[in-house]
């Protein structure tokens, strides 16, 4: 069953990471980390070994970008948590870094994960220099000024602007912010193995705005205690979300289409990719 | 003359970022990764212009890490310089980009300068993929939790001890938080060679101590205005530095010895290290 296969994924994730930190000075910012790579889904880790199995990679290679991916989501949520981001206080269940230690230790936990992400992912273990570099290079590109960073500063922008986003707008945001870290997850198995990672790519973006559109929806019905997180923000905020332009039918309806076509995309993996496909359902049918 | 070599390195550096930054989004957390990487001194890109003249690098290459390392230190000095962290409002004689913009953009623009300097240490004009995968998995240990990282926990820790630190202990907190960058860029002209970089290695030691220990003789003696920042903090907070464990005489004097170390250290190169040699000097010659 999928759920089962993704939390398996997660709890591997989880042990190399915890060997990796082991061999670290066990200083706050340490334990910090530690405690922030608790409790995720695992996704984009998952959608790593996942792909990467579908490219006949082994999964002691693809567990060092699987394990990178994750330290780099977990990464922008301590900073995304920070008082003068998002200001969060509960997140994957237990208080965010900066309530749990301080605003400086969590800073500090961001990077040092942000770090450790290149570090995991250039590591000799993941395959020849070619790919090494290549996973390196999207992956500092996914999460830079024109991935990820770029779809955070575009969301903080919205908040204080005096117009609503539109549609394309929110859609574009979107495709930074979550988007291109979960491309980067789904295409890393066609980068380990040197093969062309197109199908996976318009796998991913498809499943990547339905993810966002079922985190909208969430935010809408969901049950903070399951979600880990607070909820309700959008709507408090007044921003314009995916719900708020289509409606809570015409959002659902717009998500599962969205996986219908991520699935369809990989036809010609065959009956090999049904686990990926059975991820991209997942994503409009988790409540967290 | 070595200053305007340095000037000149700092010079192409700019140009080089600047045409980076050219293709991103103009958001501001993008003029802001410019204007942050306003008016350094450029000593760390520089030393990897430098290394890599030295082992017969074209500057077309080395530019590329050399701009990365400038980078990743202007994404510290970003960072440092947060309100929750040593709460600077002047850096490299402009305001903190947190007091120009806001605390968000300040994160979100060390974030991204920190992703951009692993874009360009892996691009491909740097070099053979083995190249670049080995500068990368370098830089992320020297950035992160076993390098600065921890340095700058290490230094956030000391502030709130009881009992003020040993020279060995900070020592081993600069050599972290300062040190491991200016390995890394000495390093970095050997590892574009694929040369061994352990004279290299043991010259910057030398010399990132040498420089810390001049910081700590401007901090007590130096000029506001010509150091382009806040001078007289450690003192005020009270913080065990070289100058308060060794004197003020007796910290110049062993400046002078690590300098002398590191330029010999260089022997074998002949003529062609004294441009690094010269480097060397200035770090306890400078006045910002």
């Amino acid at each position: 069953m999928f759920r089962h296969r993704l939390a398996d994924a997660a709890g591997r994730i989880e042990a190399q990471f915890a060997h990796v930190l082991g061999k670290l000075d066990p200083v706050p910012v340490v334990q910090a980390m530690g405690y922030a790579m608790r409790g995720g889904k695992g996704l984009r880790g998952f959608l790593v070994l996942e792909s990467a199995r579908l490219h006949g990679i082994e999964a002691d290679r693809a567990i060092w970008p699987a394990t990178a991916i994750e330290a780099l989501h977990a990464y922008s949520l301590v900073h995304d948590d920070l008082p003068c981001m998002d200001d969060d206080d509960l997140r994957r269940g237990q208080a965010t870094v900066h309530v749990k230690w301080d605003e400086s230790t969590a800073v500090l936990t961001g990077d040092a994960l942000h770090s450790l992400a290149f570090e995991l992912v250039s590591h000799p273990n993941c395959g020849p220099a070619a790919v090494r570099a290549e996973l390196t290079h999207s992956l500092a590109r996914a999460s830079g000024a024109q991935g990820m960073v770029l779809g955070q500063a575009l969301d903080i922008a919205a908040e204080t602007a005096d117009i609503p986003l539109s549609l394309d707008q929110i859609t574009a945001l979107q495709s930074g912010k979550t988007g291109a870290l979960i491309e980067w997850s789904a295409c890393a198995g066609a980068l380990l193995a040197q093969a062309d990672p197109e199908l996976l790519r318009r796998y991913a973006q498809a499943m990547g705005l339905a993810f966002q559109i079922a985190d909208d929806i969430l935010d809408v019905e969901g049950d903070a205690e399951k979600a880990g997180k607070r909820l309700q923000k959008d709507a408090r905020a007044g921003k314009a979300t995916f719900v708020s332009l289509l409606g809570l039918e015409g959002a659902r309806s717009r998500a599962t289409d969205l996986v219908d076509q991520a699935c369809d995309t990989l036809a010609p993996y065959g009956a090999q990719a049904e686990t990926l496909r059975d991820a991209a359902r997942f994503v409009i049918a988790r409540d967290n």
